[in-house]
């Protein structure tokens, strides 16, 4: 068994290489047409395979899962319209964002008015191709730029969308890896987007490298990592997962981490649950500006996972929100706007997260009656080889006074003002010289 | 039974109608001469019975009540001070605020030495003649202005009070109107004030013609209406309905309410009861200046019902309160100082009040596991149909989301930062499509 | 049996009195060479009990408190360090802070670069000399001024420490005033440091003539005044007192009372006890700047008693605190620096935060049920003889209203922004009017 802790292979870690591997990945899975269900999914499945050992799960078209029910499977060969000269002037092949997502089968000869009514732009941003859906009402229809739109010319055109809508299944990968404990930490997000890069092939890489890296260490918690498509895919695996999801005791929804904004956290349903708590102690330590919002019922998974009956503390941990950058569901949202640089340190901040979460564990003083003499157990000497004597010091008391089985280490860094790392070493200090024992609390 | 809800009726309620029928009763009221006990008290309540089916009770002078007893009936007749010519300079006729309240008959020639010691004056509003009493020791006296006080020449004076105080009793009005439930509201107003129009005609008339409004529609609370004397009529009623007070849930004490400054809200001794925060919601809607101030145990006779041994949740809400306006008890508080469209605007406030009261339950989600389909259930129709159909939308999934027996509505809009009316108009929708149930729970 | 009340005692004592001579006694302790245990620990104990009753007891050293361990008794004669014509140029009986409290025996001829290593100066006050101890690490040394270091030549020294580390005892005196409650009060100062005159001789003074008022009055709690060497003194006590601790509900740390800084009150490990609020109650009717800090766990023995063993109620109350002024530890910690009528207005800070202990207390309103008459009581006579007597009115009634078993009269004096001692005084009209009795809770 792998013995190395998060805390020491995270020092060990190469930033930039893994800023490269994860813009690489987002790049070889950019070009791929995803949605909800269908081959794409499957293809984008296999590429995480090559880092982490993903289980591929397919369920059948028509399974109920509660309210709802998993839709047929969607695939698409080919989509372009051809003007009266026969040339293509919208092309599936140049850009996947061109369908309607979810677009049934038509092959018609239309006018413009006709056409019209089955075209999406952006008048805001001219030259953007705007992404859109239509899952559960059949339609069919093409994203262009509005300055396109603004050309056409009123002839009769050609349409052909080569997809299909047949019974199949809803595909979704999951990656377990076991830890000390059966109580889980659950990281999910979603891969039903086509070809845009920040929402969410930046999510699918830094989940995948994260995956990976937690595959090397020894953990306390176990970890699940899902990827899903939103909404549907969190509520079939809840559906089929009902009992083993209460073993769920913290998480996170992963989103939109690859765009040059500051990071903004949006807290779990709970409101104050103890990811809530790290997730804000790690954006403090980060020494960048930062926002943390409040719960609400919309956006990502995080809305499912906090439903009334499952209440699963996962907060949304994100650089920009969704929906408030320009480039949010267009063309725009491309390989230029996603940076290696910001997928490195977003993973930085998750594995700091991640690590504290590990480590944040309640002990109980041994030696509760007054101070004990650290002298005399050779405590003096371990403060005087540290960097910083006096505050490593303060450390060790503040550690022995709270350690009365009520706070976390988190909650002796912040009542002492001292920062987690210090407050970590010094408890690891006194668990040597038997000063302290871990507090197991039952959940 | 009638089935019209209160929220229906409130968008009928024509307010200015409303303003000049509520200032109508004032001047009605306003001649009359009425203290803690008498024939003006029961003269007033057969005024209000014109308008709801009041119910007048008699306690006898000398009953027991709590650490108090009622004290004997008073009367007047009338009162005058004549000079040595024989000239009525001071004439209760004119105003019957010129006696001091609960004097005792007299008729006595004075000189001006011994005239003065039965005077009362405002030296800083010369021309204003001050409300005095003396409830519980025998006195006489008269109360002028200061200006006709400075002109006083010592000669004798003739004076007569032809007061009455014998063993009768004390009056007061009880509207009951049943609801769903017995659990109650309690609407408290005092009746005991002379010729002053805000304190407390105002109460008087806003709380006569909001017992009428709530006549006409169902209700979910029991209503009791209370028209007596302060500090000994709220007592009395208490001392005989002690038990039947445990059913009182919530109230308001009615005052202060038709002169033009802005609202102020006293909350309950509770400080935190769900009076308070609906009171303090729908002033914050108002979108005009307010006040919410603290509790404290004088003042009206919510510190009666705030005490120890009873600490019902009423609040006071008033407009300009007690001793903070110059007119406060004096001849200015008079038809002038009262507008209807003050009156109006109050009664409007307090149906909001009542509105948002009877609407604000706790519900629990039928679809507690993930969202329900909203697209399946036909509820983007609704959504669609709905003038702020994206607001309407998040209505619906915050009130499904904290649905889970905790919250009221009220708490939803607080959390959501959607408005009260938007919540209660999901969970209307919502009910309808069976994915809510009233959460019923024991007080 | 002694009936005056603490608060009657306060307004009798002539607190310049108390300056001077707690000022004197602050200048007979000086010259004596204190430490952790030895003969001037038994002289200072010796000198407070011509002040107080004190009680002085013996540990043997070598006894097992805690992780502890009673050390060796110290005792010194002389000290000196020769130059190489045989002149004293260090002299133990100029300044006991010369020598390195604790120094082990030693005659020894040393060359510069030696002594050099058994020297300790302040670079920043070159003209003051440090106070250093090495209490559980044998050494010897000498503390000087950094002027001096700085002239010493390169030649032979003859050093001499007459000083004795033998089986003895740890000295420490404790002072018990009985009240009527077995529940305790502890007062703590620490009494281990030499001719340092603000820490803590002013401690120790303040100490000793708080316990002499104490002694003239009867009291509610009872009072357990100890005076003991700094950390291992309380652990001692503790160690030998385990279960009457438990019988300690509030208490103060007394150090740094004498120097001209703003006052500055530590909170206790809990932060919320009733001393907390008092202490901070005392400070902000001051009417002067103070200083509110929050526990932390080290500085003075308030970190003993505020472990997770014992989690005792003792805050800290000093003026500046330690480390926090340049004369800190120093020479300059001198009989200048300390002023008698600092430590008179300390000491009134102290007898007027026992005072609002004592009179803390809770009631139940007899006449739970609405207001009681006060008129026919008798209480407007009271009211009338106020000096403010709309303020005393409010007083009597905010007491009555707030006196259900779960108010003190502090939380009253603070809910109603009335001083305690108002709400003190409307306490005992009313208990005199069997209005109020005692509300007793169980600890």
């Amino acid at each position: 068994m792998n013995e190395i802790k998060l805390r020491d292979l995270i020092k060990s870690i190469d930033l930039n290489a893994a800023g490269t591997q994860m813009y690489q990945l987002v790049s070889d899975l950019y070009p791929i047409c995803r949605s909800i269900t269908g081959d794409g999914v499957r293809e984008t499945l296999n590429k995480i395979k090559t880092i982490i050992s993903l289980e591929v799960k397919e369920v059948p078209s028509g399974t109920q899962v509660f309210d709802w029910e998993v839709p047929k499977e969607w695939n698409i060969e080919d989509a372009w319209v051809k003007n009266s000269k026969g040339d293509k002037i919208i092309d599936f092949k140049k850009s996947n964002l061109h369908v309607l997502n979810y677009s049934v089968p038509i092959r018609k000869k239309v006018n413009l008015n006709e056409l019209k009514e089955h075209l999406y732009t952006i008048p805001a941003h001219a030259d953007w191709i705007p992404y859109r859906t239509s899952y559960y009402q059949e339609n069919w229809g093409f994203c262009i730029s509005h300055n396109q739109f603004a050309e056409l010319k009123d002839e009769s055109y050609d349409v052909l969308i080569d997809s299909s809508l047949t019974d199949g299944s809803l595909t979704f990968g999951e990656f377990y890896r076991k830890g000390a404990s059966s109580d889980e930490v659950l990281i999910s997000t979603h891969i039903c987007h086509p070809s845009l890069c920040n929402d969410n092939l930046s999510g699918i890489a830094l989940s995948a490298i994260l995956g990976g890296h937690l595959s090397k260490v020894s953990l306390k918690y176990s970890y699940r990592f899902l990827f899903i498509p939103g909404t549907i895919g969190s509520i079939t695996w809840l559906s089929l997962n009902k009992k083993s999801a209460s073993k769920i005791k913290h998480g996170l929804v992963v989103a939109c981490v690859g765009d040059p904004g500051n990071f903004t956290y949006k807290k779990t349903r709970i409101g104050s649950a103890e990811i809530d708590k790290i997730v804000t102690y790690a954006l403090k330590n980060s020494a960048k500006d930062f926002n943390v919002i409040d719960f609400f019922p919309y956006g990502y998974d995080e809305g499912q996972y906090g439903c009334p009956g499952f209440n699963l503390p996962l907060g949304c941990l994100m650089r920009t929100p969704h929906g408030e950058y320009p480039e949010y569901h267009t063309s725009a949202d491309n390989l230029e706007f996603v940076k290696p640089e910001n997928l490195s340190t977003s993973l930085a901040l998750y594995l700091d997260v991640l690590n504290t979460l590990e480590e944040n564990k309640k002990y109980m003083n041994q030696n509760p009656m007054c101070e004990p003499q650290l002298g005399r157990r050779g405590l003096y000497q371990h403060i005087g080889g540290h960097a910083d004597s006096k505050k490593f010091q303060l450390a060790l008391l503040w550690t022995l006074n709270l350690s009365d089985g009520g706070n976390s280490l988190l909650d002796i860094s912040e009542r002492s003002g001292l920062d987690f790392s210090l407050i970590s070493e010094a408890a690891d200090i006194l668990i040597e010289k038997d000063l302290l024992t871990e507090h197991k609390t039952q959940n």
